[in-house]
């Protein structure tokens, strides 16, 4: 019998830091990339949380993600601020352009963040809700693995493709919205298939373009976007706005040069405005009229995008965040042995 | 019985200029809204062809909007561009912000340009196209009227927002899409109505918040967005940043203010994005990347989302537009008396 235990943030930070540290990762990476996944457990957005400390660990070992890489910033002082991931991890690429990215859009009323050739690992709703926290909206994007067929076709093309927003509110959490342009998570699909259960219809075709509920031949076939031809219109974008207009691999690409290893090796797109400039003529709080719509959505028993995670921060940053005996030893052997610990 | 004969898109032009020129409407701007209702109509996208004309001259003749106002372009030379419509028609104050907005764009990498207080009659695949054929990618998008209730919510809140995107193609026309974010549009559901069908399920609530079929429930009701919890999200991001972000109405207040009048009142706002200084360091060509991916999805014959509409407009290119008999003695009628033709 397996037992569930509360571990501090604090002491989770730690070890997830450790993890890193141990496997020969710089220590500003490895501090970028422990901050997301300790957001992601702490928020019980597991599919960013610590089960991911070993895809990371993984792509260091076997030499697809660069540790020691230094994102280096390009900024010809305009609205495209750039940074080379140099094939290292996605997040400290972000945090190297943050700064850069906030002041310009302050400055210019819009700019944008383009991180290029970055093992990516991050969850969008972490980048724009810390740049919402900072008084901006937010789009952020990018392509991920050709998994997905565009609407009327039959073979994977897309991406899962994420497109995440944010939104400043005073006084609680930024409105942020984090969605995978597929109908469903990959993982999902694979733990059908594990467990020998059908999927719903809808969620993917068969290798020969035929509706199926069967996972095995979803995964062998393609996933399906979101909202039919609609979604596969926004994945379409994603594909050539975070992909094709950076000069950075679309989803096939990706796909093809990382044989689908545990992170795909692109690019991504930060937008940020600042509402304060965009507003300033009219008279009126751009903070405040977005209070209306989401007291609005509320009022009437619509669920704000992010209130679980909220809610499921508020739990951990009280009582800690809760684990599994397995997930415990796992943490504990990679604090203690970083890529020692993989092939436990 | 009706005879449908083919006109010229000149002669089509002519009526529609004198339609709008005959009823006090300034020549700057009758020519920008003719531009506008001449391509729907040669597109088959007859949501924006000639049937707007009464809409557009009924909203001059109740005052709504303002026939003779002048838009009024800001530029601060930074990366938001702001175009006051001052109680006209959106087209004029669109063409009047377009140069700046393209040559701010090339110069920052990115640029917006902000609509204010206009009388909402554009359909945004028209701008985006425009743009895309100056070589820029856009996002476009805007409120309209509260008729759609957020993903878990029972009440309109949301408009039917468009989200329109657009991107550069090299010898072909420019990749578009614009949809609205609601499953279904607002008229689809009136003709309904009127011919006493039903609606499909998942187009429309009633107004105890319960799935209906029923058109007029639906009506009296709120229309649903498209794709569940993600479209409904991207529904509240335009209301977000086309309407609270720029200080101008959300699609409630629009309605609240115009009464469900012809055309809303209210902002649009338009992301312009050079795809050649943001590939710059990659020494990719963007749109030859594009290419990989449109190709891609034409091969296992997807069909791209505005192929419907260049190929009507091939046809109305070389044959002139098909019009009804009713229809082009409405046409007559209002290029011969403008205003005056309202009440026959």
């Amino acid at each position: 019998m397996t037992t569930d235990t509360y571990i501090s943030i604090d002491t989770l930070r730690e070890q997830v830091y450790a993890a890193f540290a141990k496997s020969g990762v710089r220590p500003e990476t490895a501090q970028s990339v422990t901050d997301v996944i300790v957001a992601g457990e702490r928020d019980n957005c597991k599919s960013h949380g610590i089960y991911r400390i070993e895809g990371c660990l993984r792509s260091v070992a076997s030499g697809k993600a660069n540790p020691t890489a230094v994102p280096v910033l390009k900024d010809g002082g305009k609205a495209i601020i750039e940074v080379d991931a140099a094939g290292g991890f996605s997040c400290p690429a972000y945090d190297t352009g943050r700064p850069t990215l906030i002041e310009r859009a302050k400055e210019l009323g819009m700019a944008s963040l383009a991180i290029r050739d970055a093992l990516h690992f991050s969850a969008l709703w972490y980048e724009v809700e810390d740049l919402a926290r900072a008084g901006l909206a937010v789009i952020s994007m990018c392509p991920s693995y050709a998994f997905v067929a565009p609407a009327g076709g039959t073979t994977p093309l897309f991406g899962t493709n994420p497109f995440a927003f944010g939104y400043p509110r005073k006084g609680t959490h930024p409105y942020v919205f984090d969605f995978a342009t597929s109908v469903a998570a990959r993982g999902d699909m694979e733990m059908r298939r594990i467990a020998g259960e059908p999927i719903p219809e809808g969620w993917a075709i068969a290798p020969d373009g035929s509706p199926t509920t069967d996972a095995t031949e979803g995964l062998a076939g393609a996933m399906l976007p979101f909202g039919a031809h609609k979604g596969s219109a926004i994945s379409s974008m994603i594909e050539l706005m975070a992909g094709a207009m950076l000069g950075e691999f679309m989803s096939k690409e990706a796909l093809d040069f990382a044989e689908g290893g545990p992170l795909p090796r692109h690019g991504a797109l930060i937008i940020a405005f600042d509402p304060a400039r965009f507003a300033h003529s009219s008279g009126r709080d751009p903070v405040a009229e977005g209070e209306v719509l989401i007291n609005a959505m509320t009022d009437q028993g619509a669920r704000l995008p992010s209130e679980r995670r909220y809610a499921a921060r508020e739990t951990a940053e009280t009582h800690g965040v809760l684990l599994s005996e397995t997930e415990i030893m796992r943490l504990e052997a990679f604090a203690a042995r970083g890529l020692g610990a993989l092939d436990d």
